[in-house]
């Protein structure tokens, strides 16, 4: 089957998934991110890459900081931003997304950045845009989060330099995280070692034996002897339902505090994509300590998403 | 009397219906927005006309369509824009419309791009603001949506050429549509051969025929070998209240099907201010058939508001 | 006490209170809006001070108007800028105010401009962030709102050039007024000779005579032979509780008319914050007459901020 993230001549031309992406076209992301990450340091941080492109923000549901980490980005790739916050709009007005898509297409859109509750909207975009339109996904339901993903492995590259020697847990609210499957997917692909899931039984969804992560529900045994901790999210709507006891339950036997963290190997760093929970998911011991490079994501984060706009911006269908 | 739309040279100085407008003004912002068309096959779509200027859009009402639309063309323009939802703000907190307009002035604006759910908003604050200042209609009330209506001939000659053999029929709810009204004077000042209206008595305005439009009630008779049909979308609270029975009825009668467009002539195009509302006033088979103009329409409307906002700042008072 | 505004060279790094600011501070603020008030008059009405910065505008509480003027002072200076509605975002997430700053900062941010409901939010995060950020505080809670007072000792110094002859008055809701906190304190300091504050005993604070201020129930009396008077807004909500009768009532004894203005020196100016309750804190007579000066706030207002903006990031901690 065509994988309809790369156009015919295995270039990317749109960012759906980590599923089915290459190694090469990962690492490529990553050594192009790589390449932003000290524009940082210079007092004008802006490269003309996208100077008189157009990127629309369509995010479906709100999310003020994934918008802002895109905005960022398109804005110092030079490139004209427009927010649409879709729910307030046309969709309200009984217009169906494809005719949502095709007026901003006939607006000349460059790039569509998509954040959607529903799983798999970025794709039924995509299929449906003309060749020199590319798609983002910004998150799509429980199904992917592609650039988290994509920051997550920038993360643990820069700090571990290479995937092959590595354990790595994920750990917390595996079912509903389209983090976890995007970290999982480009794991994979980049032959980390060992991938490793923790959490809860009601918080583990099947099958990922099949691909060929090693689930705990225990922290002892799940961390021991681990390079990366991948801390998730827990929404604080779980608690509401039959899924968990409650949040101090849940903190005593899945929250990363010291103790549990010494299972690890000494120089484990430890990530979460955040907004953090402190002292549900994670104890601020440690999301403030040494091991934490949280805020090295964040700041990533911005290099890798102008990287995956510039990529997909040169390909063509 | 004075027209409120052009200085005292004859120049336009705000758009604020197609009402009055000369032919001459009408053709000269169909030939700018000509010169505008082009730019969005270049890699960078951007003109330096407006650089350094703000242009605020002041939405009373909320858009995000039309909104993106002047917020697309003012940026090509090298515009900063300044998106202001007035709701949420100093109205809310009991300050007057014209002090709202007045703080707005003492900011430096150049042009506000306003709409408004009051007929004739945009015409008190033009009266109201500085000569330097530039006031566009982006929908009032039931009263006009010059831009619309401007898009609307600049598809119609784009594809006819010519008005002055046409036939254009304007079909469905003409009573709430500032958009047939801005359509009616346009065609009428370009001189079209002849206007129909078609639509339920309930969705009727009175005074047409004084306009010189030719009224139908029924779609076969309507349609008889137009060059150009204009859906009107039907707003769903129409349904809800007296003026019509159920949305399947409507689409029986006044939905243009491929059946129905068969009256019309061979060649004939058909348009559609957007959100369209499959199966209720438009058929699927035709909004997406060949000749739907649609998507032109959208296309074409970034050009014409770059050619309003950039002549009506090259004009003074 | 280190002085939190400044660096250990005594310059301005962050802007969170006319409190405790030197005289040549203020004056320096004063001087630079001053280059930039001709900005409004020139064609492209930017310069490059900011370019390559990004400003993020942090408003945890809604202020359409003071965002804006923050916009469009940070576009002329040609930074980037981000508008983030933070309650719509992470803190309804339940994450931390500082975890939320840690965050922008990780994206690269230069200046933070804050709104909070909360009095020395601002403070708390100009404590936090590393040295090479600048926070501007816009307004938290009631304690101050230093780039009004700011802009309306720029005002004063417009009209009245000297500070050490002027009798300045102070009228209405002192009690709830961060305006009126930030004026006083930027008086004493550039000199003023006398301050005085008009309210109903309702609407007054205590303290002010220990701030050198002269308290006075009665317009006749207060408003005698005054050079400035600044009239506060009156929140309607204040209405409903006991601290005012009605806001006729209100209008009778404290509303300023023409009547009342004659106390005051013939050349006095008036000012008001905005957005204005005409007929309740002000009559129209005066809002529109000679001696208003409140479009002329509003105006010198961008050239404040963008003052403040380009010396702030200017200074290193």
């Amino acid at each position: 089957m065509h994988n309809p993230q790369l156009n015919r001549h295995g270039e990317l031309t749109h960012l759906l998934s980590t599923e089915g992406l290459p190694k090469d076209i990962l690492t490529h992301i990553l050594d192009t991110a790589q390449t932003f990450v000290p524009l940082a340091e210079r007092e004008v941080k802006k490269v003309p890459l996208l100077r008189g492109k157009s990127v629309f923000n369509l995010f479906f549901e709100n999310s003020t900081r994934t918008r802002t980490t895109f905005e960022i980005a398109a804005k110092r790739l030079s490139a004209d931003v427009f927010n649409l916050n879709i729910n307030a709009s046309s969709t309200s007005k009984g217009e169906s997304l494809l005719d949502t898509i095709s007026n901003l297409t006939a607006m000349q859109a460059d790039i569509f950045v998509v954040r959607h509750e529903a799983s798999g909207a970025p794709y039924l975009i995509a299929q449906h845009v003309e060749p020199h339109i590319h798609v983002v996904n910004a998150g799509d339901g429980r199904h992917a989060h592609p650039t988290q993903g994509l920051l997550d492995m920038y993360t643990i590259r820069h700090f571990k330099k290479d995937f092959s020697n590595l354990t790595v847990a994920i750990v917390g609210d595996i079912l509903h995280s389209r983090v976890a499957r995007s970290d999982i997917h480009a794991l994979t692909t980049l032959g980390a070692a060992e991938i490793r899931a923790i959490a809860p039984l009601t918080l583990l969804p099947g099958g990922l034996e099949q691909m060929g992560v090693r689930v705990f529900t225990n922290m002892e045994q799940g961390l021991k002897d681990v390079d990366v901790i991948i801390m998730l999210r827990l929404q604080n709507e779980r608690m509401k339902g039959a899924l968990l006891p409650s949040s101090q339950e849940y903190f005593k036997h899945y929250g990363l505090t010291r103790e549990k963290l010494a299972y690890a190997k000494p120089d484990a760093i430890v990530m979460h994509p955040g907004p953090m929970n402190r002292g549900v998911e994670i104890d601020s011991a440690v999301a403030d300590g040494d091991q934490a490079v949280i805020l090295n994501q964040v700041n990533f984060g911005i290099a890798v998403r102008m990287a995956v706009m510039s990529i997909v911006a040169g390909a063509s269908q």
